[in-house]
């Protein structure tokens, strides 16, 4: 059966390895529907390549989720940035398609309305949570694939794997005081400024394991953070019995969304194969939270709760806006983190779409005003 | 439900172990059957332990296959050496019985035979055929984890790591001049003589792909060897799509025998996990065909066919025990499998246990009459 496929945020990275995918899988899918945020000449491109799809072109939250429930796909790619597809990804799940995840807000500051959905989707479905809501992230599609066939509940520890970044090997004061050029130098993967910064200062890794922890179920104290500076190993499962499983791949997007759109089907040559011959030899080292404290407060964050891990991400937004505007150095973002998720993280846990997006809006706007201490002015 | 459970081979490593792991799991087994080669006061110690159990005593083929018909149980483990296990293995497939099999001589001599046996239960129980004949050996239990939930036909390759054992960095002049003193020094894993002498010479590795051949149903030409030292990394499933999964885990065969006891359920902490942090790094490299050539002669066996494997085990049987007696070196070894295939592996293929084991005695007669060159004599 071909697959109606919509992709939300089609003129990203993401969203352009997506269509690459599918373009290779033709006899597979149809795309009937592609929205991305800007009137651009990749827009237009857009529209030529498919002229039978339904463009929409800066659309807000409600105009994306009209775009989903009107072009009825079975799979909804969200590949956009913030929090702007949390409508759509629940109205996707609620009308019964499947939704390929590649945006980390929706599952780390809306997890709980989010997850609740696929779990409705899942009974509706009587399929998973997992096949529902499928995560494209390369650490947490590779969680999905070291799961396959196992019982969830005897999962003793996830393992997330982190490059390190560029400044793995820097000391403290070091660290604190790099500029831009010095954080988008990223040693594997080549990624958008804002993800590339976020690897730096680890608290990427945070996110990931917030995400881990609402997507599997499985406590913050047990999900764990790995550096592993060749990202050949993308994630690990302990087992309860003392076996670990673990994916590797090369460092190639396609691979986990080639494993979304095509799931339970593993399709051909997405990806070359790793080569450990070749590799030699792979190493592993725990994170050091003391050089990189945005990480501990993104962990904090997660074992804290929906408040916390919803303060964090926006804050981490405002934060790393703030140093590629050349406003202040690196040490100054995880000094924004603590502050924002300090202040807010006490209060009622926001239990709709309308309240969170209220708790986010609150978080910009306190870490955006946050003065910069002169020591890390840039 | 409890598990009615017979042990072929009970007072071996791999028997003591599978009734180490029973004993801690005792609510969900009874053990109704057990087997030994000979009286000793291992023999003793275990009638006493298991009153209920029926234990024989140097049984015959025919005797273990009675043992397990009269005994029914839901699961054999097969822990013997050789070939006398073969028929009780296939009484216990077809009286409906898994097997859980630590037994290389079944798989690579008679593995057509079996492997029928095992998909008649399947279809029997409405299973699988891995799910009735498990594997109990480290590396293909790794398999059959990395296998979990995964469609079969999108296998790429099946990759199994060799530890490279003593002669690892060893030059093939010296390697051919080893004596037994050499060979029984193994850097990972603590194991009985014939199977050290094989892990020496890598034999083993290419015995294990024979196998892995045969259980999972893929081309000797995508079942690959692996040296990493650090036996850390038991194997690894390369899919289609590009995405490899792998299995690690301690050195410790409590492993293997609690998955294939419990499957699909994890038991609870049957080994110690791996710590990747306290390892710091896991190393890879191709093995050397040219220092190691009894591996070459073995994987050329099992892309030649049954009769060339059946030679090959019977050879290596009598090869190792002739270097274990001080007849020859270690250089003798590889000289002697590749001689006995050489002259075996032509002829009409065995359908039947009995052509099976005239072949196996006459490739072990053959083994046993060849001249030792001068310059290998011990």
């Amino acid at each position: 059966m071909r697959r109606r496929v919509a992709i939300l945020g089609a003129t990203g990275s993401i969203g352009g390895q997506a269509l690459d995918v599918i373009s290779q899988h033709a006899e597979d899918f149809d795309v009937v529907a592609l929205a991305c945020g800007r009137q651009t000449s990749a827009a237009a491109a857009l529209a030529a390549a498919y002229p039978s799809a339904e463009l929409r072109i800066g659309g807000d939250a409600s105009a994306l989720a009209e775009l989903v429930s009107a072009s009825e796909p079975h799979l909804v790619v969200v590949a956009t940035n913030g929090l702007v597809a949390l409508p759509a990804t629940i109205a996707a799940l609620d009308g019964g398609a499947a939704v390929a995840i590649a945006n980390k807000e929706t599952i780390v500051a809306a997890g709980e309305l989010v997850m609740a959905a696929a779990r409705r989707a899942a009974e509706a479905a009587r399929s998973t949570p997992l096949e529902r809501l499928r995560p494209v992230d390369s650490e947490h599609s590779a969680l999905w694939q070291c799961l396959n066939g196992e019982d969830p509940a005897r999962v003793d520890q996830l393992w997330l794997t982190a490059s390190g970044g560029p400044f793995r090997t820097w000391d403290v004061e070091r660290i604190a005081a790099a500029l831009p050029p010095d954080a988008l130098n990223h040693p594997t993967w080549s990624m958008g400024a804002k993800i590339t910064v976020d690897s730096a200062s680890l608290v990427n890794k945070g996110l990931e394991a917030i995400e881990a922890q609402r997507l599997y179920g499985v406590p913050m104290e047990r999900v764990k953070i790995l550096v592993h500076p060749e990202s050949v190993v993308h994630a690990l499962v302990t087992y309860r019995d003392g076996s670990t499983i673990a994916q590797l791949a090369s460092a190639d997007m396609r691979g986990p969304i080639g494993y979304a759109l095509g799931y339970p089907h593993r399709m051909d040559r997405l990806i070359p194969p790793v080569d450990l011959v070749a590799r030699g030899s792979l190493s592993f080292a725990a994170p050091d939270l003391a050089r990189f404290p945005g990480l501990a407060t993104a962990l904090a964050a997660g074992r804290s709760g929906v408040r916390a891990t919803s303060a964090l991400i926006a804050a981490d937004d405002i934060a790393v806006g703030r140093f590629l505007a050349g406003e202040c150095r690196f040490g100054a973002i995880p000094e924004i983190l603590e502050a924002t998720v300090g202040a807010l993280e006490a209060g009622a846990t926001p239990t709709s779409v309308e309240s969170l997006l209220e708790l986010h809006a609150e978080a910009r706007a306190y870490a955006a005003a946050l003065p910069i201490p002169e020591a890390l002015r840039a």
